[in-house]
């Protein structure tokens, strides 16, 4: 617990927000670079957000256990999506939950869901909120909702160092569990953009990419066991390093966003801090060059944690380039013996398709992401709008510089809202036989769709930006991760994106895609969803779920129907 | 097809069964050398073999779909562990299929299903028939039967040599799909024991162990979309590297055993042969120190590929050791780069712990295990049982004397049958943390039962023997297997087994194991498993299976009660 709040919309903590003139000064900032954006507008203020009154009685059985205080209501009632933040900003908060539960152990979560079901009430989890796929509102109609914020659930519980596994909490997040993990040399590693705020039980239901970007990509890889309550009693499974006893009850829960249970605790795989790192930045004149590096580098099965390969306009935007070319960000690390020789082995495959790479870096690791304590976050630090350069490319090179934008990536986007800049991001994976047509498709109908959308021009001064990077690589594919930034149409913010993500979402799936890799279903991505899965896992995942939730209570609407 | 037949008991090819003469020569080899075994009596042939009339009739409208042949019948009525061999060695086919259908692509699998669904006939899937769980008898009282064969579904249908993926039919064979991938230059390197007859479609029902030690252990991980026959219609997943949109279809239809559908095909991950091999042998004279070599190497992130350890008394057995120390057999391979480098890294970690390698080998990659295309398989070969030592240490070193005992060791359970020699396996996983007691109390409980049960003294001479190797090695646990040789009660085999296994399964999941780490659940599991998994999970399952299987008809008594 940190005793601040985070933003009752918007992305961190009340107290990292810009002022008035911060936001001016990058507001001309954004105009200046990108030919867009408008006026700086202020958000609606917690005060004057209009919230329906609570269709539910906090119950005066079980203590603080349950709150109906606004703040909690209306901090709690939307997710992270550019369609979420806009509209809580506008002060929109149409699907407020009717009470926010605050369970502090197991026991707790069984009682908010008995008496939820009692009620009749839905019950959303929510852990920090990061969710971009509406994965956490309610949008149920007339049925009462409880949102069960898994905060205080925070604690790491059990440490088995000989195993290097872990008991926490759901509600820790990123921060919160690697604080408490480091007090026994360990960390987990899972390092997801949301990192600050997300928590380990919302990993686990939504699948989570984390730090690795090969091998371990998702969360799935570093779960041994989990705890759920579920309405038909506690689902946990045993601790194992690997079974083959029938089909693996964790990975029926991973990815089921709160359907068939809520998850309470994991027992996760950790591991000592690394002590070496090898690190380095291969720089590509042709985009396909650089994809054939990376296809070479993980079907050789070098497994860097880090492979992470930007678009040359990706790179700019992130000041982790200039523009001029792809960059193919290249990380080793290791708590147990030097990483110079597989980097090596990379580079010389990187080399081998035109790549060009700057002088490797062998380190003292890295820490993991800190939190912005007390900083202010405008935008400016991330986009390298002004002349002044905050992100030191100097001290530690485009990788360096790329994960620092990417921390503060979504404290930007607060900015740009309140700039009129239309900002969001989409991604997907494919197979590498599809990749060369399914990448130039899906960037050539988002740069269409938005620039159609938008009434901006598709190129030249003022057009709307999409770019792309590989966020996560295997060796039968990647995982493609796009940016768009584009002049927003104030107060159709919502229309207008929306639009844009049908016609994107559309290529995806008709290209072989899926159409998450990593940010999970929700509501926003159903349409979709619902044609990627097969027909018969659709039905065999609704009769589990009645049948372990015959109120139909648990978070009604993502994967199924209401 | 091969056109040879599969033994109506045993395992293998008819013409690989030994002479008379070569069976009593082993029988005294057994008895010099364990002090037990008795005199070689004769199989029951085919013709004496007595089974009831088939309760359906043979359609007449699908050509040579189905069959009700007497071999096609017995032959698949038993798996292949300890407490078939023996009932099928006297000609006990208590449960055999009233029909064998023989489907030759998916349109003709969706007839089999409906055909049964509409006679209520029970269909149970085979693939070559390895099951060690009791996972193709169908032990359903009146109720008919069809066993569904799928060795006509034996092609590989599209290589993807791109995204090193391929689609293979799911009754493939291993040496079948391997020979069909070298044409392309590729391999699966799924090399489970039972590789000679074992399908895909097997592997994936059951979540097989494959050739990685470490790492990508089971099929799970070579896995990249399924396609299988449901009564409720087809399921087929995307190809997709990676995906977080919901709960993994192909998640659940691995180690589904055929009770949710009929997995038809699907698409694996694969690779070109290795160029590089770096391989060696470790001894140590304290176990404790041996299981630490192998925990460090593995939470290294080493990743070698063979990583098996072999207690002393295993290692003799298996003619790999003297029986003087344990032995770790390392070998590191890749079709990319040499792979000295971190083989030193292993040797240097294990050296830590007390160890003392041989010089290591580094040479071309060995080849695929090879079917024993002629060879008559006695035992002797894999035993060591006379001063003949035919698996040439020399040659290779220890590592191959155990992999060709390894692959020999099924054909000698046959010898083992006839000579009055109880032969028998079981395995586990278990975390780190407790693998010192849970190893120490699984041995002891399985020595007493064994000793008790078969009246044969605790040590000594004619002492049953149980030995224990790793079979896998994760970061957070290693997966140990046991084999079991004692004198067999003649004609009590199975009553004999059935009381030590229920007491040796007793202790696995009283120690905090699983059930099975990769032999499937099965029926004769069930009793354990039905303690290890989450109740609400089993209750999912269930629903799912309901859903999907209204008449019941998918392998009914596999993981679920009929």
């Amino acid at each position: 617990m940190t005793g601040r709040r985070l933003k009752h919309w918007g992305w961190g903590y009340e107290d990292q927000a810009p002022t008035a003139a911060q936001l001016t000064e990058a507001a001309e900032g954004i105009r200046a670079r990108f030919g867009f954006g408008g006026e700086v507008r202020a958000a609606v203020p917690l005060e004057e957000v209009e919230v329906r009154a609570p269709r539910l009685r906090r119950p005066d059985a079980f203590g603080d256990l349950f709150t109906d205080e606004k703040y909690e209501r209306v901090s709690r009632t939307l997710g992270k999506a550019y369609r979420d933040i806009v509209r809580g900003f506008r002060g929109e908060f149409e699907y407020p939950p009717d009470l926010v539960a605050l369970p502090r152990d197991c026991s707790e979560v069984e009682t908010v869901l008995s008496w939820a079901e009692a009620e009749g009430a839905a019950v959303v989890p929510f852990g920090g909120g990061p969710s971009v796929g509406g994965g956490v509102e309610a949008r149920l109609g007339d049925r009462p909702v409880v949102t069960m914020d898994l905060r205080r659930l925070d604690r790491l519980v059990e440490v088995d160092p000989t195993s290097l596994a872990a008991r926490i909490e759901a509600g820790a997040t990123g921060p919160r569990l690697e604080e408490q993990l480091r007090e026994h040399g360990l960390t987990m590693r899972c390092f997801p953009q949301s990192f600050e705020y997300a928590t380990l039980g919302g990993w686990i239901a939504t699948r989570a990419g984390g730090h690795f970007a090969t091998k371990e990509t998702h969360v799935d890889d570093l779960v041994e066991s989990v705890r759920a309550v579920t309405p038909r009693g506690t689902w946990e499974s045993r601790r194992l390093p690997g079974s083959g006893a029938g089909p693996s009850p964790d990975r029926l829960l991973l990815g089921s966003e709160g359907i068939l249970g809520t998850i309470v605790d994991a027992w996760v795989r950790v591991r000592p801090r690394p002590e070496w790192k090898a690190v380095a930045t291969v720089s590509f004149q042709r985009f396909g060059d650089a994809c054939e590096a990376v296809r070479e580098i993980v079907q050789a099965g070098l497994d860097p944690a880090n492979c992470r390969l930007l678009e040359a306009a990706e790179a700019e935007l992130t000041g982790a380039g200039d523009g001029t070319s792809h960059l193919l960000l290249l990380a080793f690390e290791s708590a147990h013996h030097p990483v110079d020789a597989p980097l090596r082995l990379a580079l010389d495959a990187a080399e081998s398709h035109g790549g060009t790479a700057d002088e490797p870096r062998i380190t003292e690791p890295a820490e993991a992401p800190v939190r912005s304590e007390n900083s202010t976050l405008t935008g400016r630090k991330a986009l390298n709008i002004s002349a002044n350069r905050p992100i030191n490319m100097e001290a530690g090179g485009a990788a360096e510089s790329w994960r620092g934008a990417f921390l503060l990536a979504p404290y930007l986007r607060d900015t740009f809202v309140s700039c009129g800049v239309l900002s969001e991001t989409f991604e997907t994976a494919i197979t590498w036989d599809r990749l060369e047509d399914f990448h130039a498709t899906v960037m050539e109908t988002t740069r269409r769709a938005i620039a159609e959308v938008s009434g901006a021009p598709i190129e030249g001064r003022g057009a709307p930006l999409v770019t792309c990077r590989f966020t996560h690589a295997y060796p039968d594919g990647v995982a493609p991760y796009f940016t768009v930034l584009a002049p927003a149409i104030r107060g159709g913010e919502v229309e207008q994106w929306d639009e844009v993500k049908a016609a994107v979402s559309e290529a995806l799936i008709e290209g072989g895609g899926t159409i998450t890799h990593h940010h999970a279903v929700g509501r926003d991505h159903r349409p979709w969803y619902d044609r990627q899965r097969p027909a018969p896992f659709a039905a065999a995942l609704r009769a589990a779920k009645v049948e372990l939730d015959p109120g139909g209570i648990l978070n009604p609407g993502v994967l199924l129907d209401p």
